[in-house]
């Protein structure tokens, strides 16, 4: 197999130099499978954080077998957003596991695993961990790191469980920004998140409500997400959201982000309450297509981070549908629950 | 028919203000169409400049027929981009004429006709027209009033022709911003375009090197587009695209703006150059999407005016197919033309 070196040792101070990751885009691999299904034009599809690699990958796999190849150039967070239409013959899809309960056709899906060593950041994660049933948790690039994880806490004297997730998840272990039901499938004291970002390790501390431990392979550093933080602003936004009279209603359009039921149903249930309330479908949510949308308040059906994560950059509170149904005074106002697109 | 009145005149010192336009949305006839075609959900989309009324729009809508009514979010600039799917059963496009080569399926058009009086300013204009021979050319918003225009015209002893344009094109004298073909259908020495903006005037300028008079109603101003200057530009483009090794070809996917089999002849050429080249398709074309994608020049085979007039928006030089055919030497870089979507 070939792989990119992109990250080396160049600088002990810079932290960022400390990643030293080796990323298989597994050519060979999408070769054989382009011999075997005759493809005559593939697409390409990466992450944001992969996309720069794109055009090498692409040159690569013309080297080896005669195909056209495309990149997707539009943004993707998620492998909820498979993008490709009749002119493709196969998606190649980089850096997400695929989601089962989405069945999506004519897609490969390559993982690009991380071979960082993780067990260095998880022993000094154990000076944190309370313990003593601890979940194990990480995303997709970390999976097959999760039995030497395990070796390692339960060595430190910890019992430890990996959870197995619902239809949208693929990995024991395995959470997504918007699944956490691999978390809540045990029943533990704390849990341990192996990755990068504070994205993940957020959601399950607002998924679960317990305390999450979070272990950078990359960086080496560990962190406690601070969940009440987050849970405290949404009310703030609740609350202000309370005083709209005008709702925005987002429905997306991306393949795993469809919920236009749940749109219509709460349009419905604005309206019958006096509100006034609209739909709007969208593809590429930024703050920016919002102004030519005016509302007191929008609700977003489509990526539950984005409500979430992209708070502060909306003019207008950005809900999730659970917190807009707090607003209608369907769901009570005391307990915070996280919106996830689960699957069966 | 329920109009809105949208601008009036409140100061004589403010150009803006003199525009006194009143749209026609067509509520009536969209509620027709939904009861004859038994719709239950309908998706409206509007041009940049008309989203704003989309939730009133969608208000009035619901309060004639019990429908479901999604506004599009996703930007739109022609009717080149009919953003619907299967879950939408009809979609009510506005704000642009059909484009009769598309075909499209459940679409119905409003086309938001406006009813500024075009005579003063073509009254001004008349002191800018050389003539003898004039053609008459409008964007949709205006293509009724080309009679009165001609009446205009030819009392001042000028001799009018108004084109019929090729398969794209829906009315006589009807120009868009890809498509100058009712322009080039005849043959006169310079050409009266009615309408706001420079866009298609200068598009006219460029698709026909002819002189171009623009007479914008709204404002009550005239003007002559500077095709040269845009020439000069785009041949500054082209030589300093002469030192590129690596092309990136961007294709698009909105449904009348896809040309694949043209991004993919390009690549070919280029490759069998010597040059490095590779596609990337793309929805919704912005600079900032293009960060992604190193090359040291772009060609752009989806909509023609993003080369032209968002040229300063990009960091290298984005071409037109027809431009990086005279950087490849498939073509002569005496002539410029223009790079249009044309119909059979």
């Amino acid at each position: 197999m070939t792989r990119n070196h992109i990250y080396s040792h160049t600088s002990a101070e810079n932290a960022l130099d400390r990643r030293s990751v080796e990323m298989d885009f597994e050519i060979e691999r999408i070769a054989e499978l382009v011999e075997g299904e005759k493809a005559r034009v593939i697409q390409l599809q990466f992450p944001e954080g992969l996309k720069r690699y794109g055009p090498d990958v692409a040159k690569r796999i013309r080297q080896q077998i005669d195909v056209t190849v495309l990149l997707s150039g539009n943004p993707c967070y998620g492998a909820c957003d498979l993008d490709y239409d009749g002119d493709v013959d196969l998606l190649v899809h980089f850096g997400h596991a695929e989601i089962p309960a989405l069945a999506a056709q004519k897609v490969h899906f390559v993982e690009v695993r991380s071979d960082v060593d993780v067990i260095p950041v998880v022993n000094e994660a154990l000076g944190l961990i309370k313990g003593p049933r601890v979940g194990i948790v990480t995303n997709v690039q970390h999976v097959h790191t999760l039995g030497s994880v395990r070796g390692c806490l339960e060595s430190a004297g910890l019992q430890c469980s990996i959870g197995s997730g619902d239809g949208r998840i693929k990995y024991p272990g395995q959470v997504l920004g918007c699944n956490f039901s691999s978390a809540r499938a045990v029943d533990v004291d704390e849990y341990l998140y192996i990755g990068g970002g504070a994205f993940h390790a957020l959601g399950v501390a607002l998924a679960t409500g317990k305390r999450v431990v979070a272990a950078d392979p990359f960086l080496h550093r560990t962190s406690i997400p601070d969940a009440d933080l987050i849970v405290k602003q949404r009310y703030a936004l609740i609350t202000k959201a309370l005083d709209a009279r005008t709702f925005c209603i987002l429905a997306g359009t991306k393949t795993g982000q469809r919920r236009l039921d749940l749109a219509f149903e709460l349009v419905e249930q604005a309206v019958k309450r006096g509100y006034d309330a609209y739909t709007v479908t969208i593809n590429e949510l930024t703050p920016w297509t919002l102004y030519q949308f005016p509302a007191e308040a929008y609700v977003n059906t489509a990526c539950p981070r984005i409500a979430i994560d992209d708070a502060s950059l909306f003019k207008a509170p950005m809900l999730t549908p659970i917190e807009f149904e707090m607003v209608l005074g369907k769901r009570d106002l005391g307990e915070y629950t996280l919106d996830e697109f689960l699957g069966g």
